[in-house]
């Protein structure tokens, strides 16, 4: 281990909302070393974001100084500084050009600079912004082929529509994940809600989210009177709730694009990865897991950016 | 007062989530005295309805022995006992002969029933079950003429198709209040958001709900891009928000019913109502205030039923 950390060229970090992860990597993307703390964006006291970082990486650049490249919400308005959103279509060759520097220093009084990726936007056919900030990174991390279409679930969950050679073409945000917790932990749904598994409450919400998504604020209901009304059982309702949440993705990306692909790439959480397959799977689209390390697309970044430190001969 | 007291032949009771009101009338439905207390059926301890229920009519009852109607949530299973609910297309003369009588005693150990009024369901054209609970009192107390369209704004908000005769055709339930709510105090939106007013943001978010209500998941995301894009103050965001939820009701009821007429009927809280009266108006329906005093309906509901105390001649 300690042999290999002196290859290193590139700290790369994945910080977002809640938690700041940190790779140690050599020239050629490989992980020698990885931290990683709670300190997300939302848990940054005072604006003292070099306190989180330093926590994880200090280490490392007490041992060789190092450049630092970053992406996720550490880049928001409510990150360390405000990085700029590319338009698309979006390119990593253009990303690169435009990183944001953000100086600091180490315990030691010696500055290094934190090299933050650019988020993406784009502007739907009603003239609505959207916009990703780190969901770039790992599409651009990924093996996708030319023409790909790629969902990456989460809190706010993302449809991607890839152009060739790893172009981000469109992309379309979903509230999916933040809308499934709001309701389940603070709303009335989650009231008659027990903990269980129910592919079949699942595969019907699926189905009616996709053809009902022009009636959402009252399909979602039906996870109450479903509840009230005894068609379903209470082990049952969450899952209900969670297909027509995503059933909703589909019949909207559906709408919007006239038809689907047959098959749709995955990227993400294992568990939110697979749900979405089941969801897919009802619709007859074939999913498709595809790999993104959490560093390969900032370690493109990089190496696209010439930021890599070169290692003596 | 007391003269009047005499003659009370009734007490009404709009017993809802948060809160507990009584009224006092004559066999006329004319309003003798009014009580109300926080005990709504979320706040009630272990079960003891009958606490909050005498603080507010013991005094009357010890007067005298007079029937007692109710409506709301209190007939619901976090109430006192369910109610039934009656099928759409329904009749408050049905109704009338479903009440369901819950026994209880007073402070003197006289015994007393709360006769509650059933909830109104129906299945909509996807076999969805929904359910209104107080809203058909309302419905039925209001002064609507054959074939109206009604919108009672609220937490779930229902828009109620009338038949004949006060008949309610069929109904359906929308979200917009709690998803407002739970978007707003709890989510991510609010971070963006000050208070502030923007008519004219309000409309922009109606026209939006209405025509992309296929998109509900990813048009309520622009409540966010537009803020961080700068396209919208952080003052209109709310307005904005709360102008796409109640789009996406009209664009719904639109899809499902094909047309809307030219006018809808309006019952509800007044600051409610002027919101929706402003997102008809976005959209050229003319909105008509209907009157459905608290208590009409119920004491239709008692004269139905023919529980009304009977005066000594």
């Amino acid at each position: 281990m300690t042999t290999s950390r002196n290859d290193a060229a590139l700290i790369a970090v994945d910080w977002g909302t809640t938690n700041l992860r940190a790779y140690l990597l050599n020239a050629k993307g490989k992980i020698l070393d990885h931290r990683s703390c709670p300190g997300g964006v939302m848990s940054v006291q005072d604006r003292n974001f070099e306190a989180p970082l330093l926590s994880v990486v200090g280490e490392w650049l007490a041992q060789a100084k190092l450049p630092l490249i970053a992406a996720g919400m550490i880049g928001s308005r409510q990150g360390w500084r405000e990085a700029p959103y590319l338009p698309c279509p979006a390119r990593i060759e253009v990303a690169a050009q435009q990183l944001t520097a953000v100086p600091f220093q180490d315990s030691q009084g010696q500055s290094h600079q934190l090299l933050i990726g650019a988020g993406v936007q784009c502007v739907d056919d009603s003239g609505l912004h959207d916009v990703m900030r780190g969901e770039e990174t790992q599409l651009w991390g990924s093996d996708l082929s030319d023409g790909a279409v790629c969902i990456l679930p989460g809190t706010h969950c993302k449809w991607a529509w890839m152009g060739k050679a790893g172009e981000i073409q469109k992309f379309r945000t979903y509230m999916t994940g933040e809308l499934f917790a709001l309701l389940t932990k603070h709303g009335i749904l989650g009231r008659l809600m027990k903990p269980g598994q129910d592919d079949l409450a699942f595969k019907r919400g699926v189905l009616l989210g996709k053809n009902d998504s022009a009636h959402a604020s009252h399909i979602i209901f039906s996870a109450r009177t479903a509840g009230l009304m005894g068609t379903l059982a209470a082990e049952s309702l969450s899952e209900y709730l969670s297909g027509i949440l995503i059933g909703l993705e589909i019949g909207s990306s559906l709408k919007m694009t006239g038809a689907l692909p047959e098959q749709i790439h995955l990227i993400g959480d294992d568990e939110l990865c697979m749900r979405y397959a089941q969801a897919l799977h009802a619709v007859d689209i074939q999913a498709v897991r595809s790999q993104s390390e959490a560093t390969a697309g900032l370690w493109k970044l990089a190496q696209a950016a010439g930021c890599m430190k070169v290692s003596s001969p």
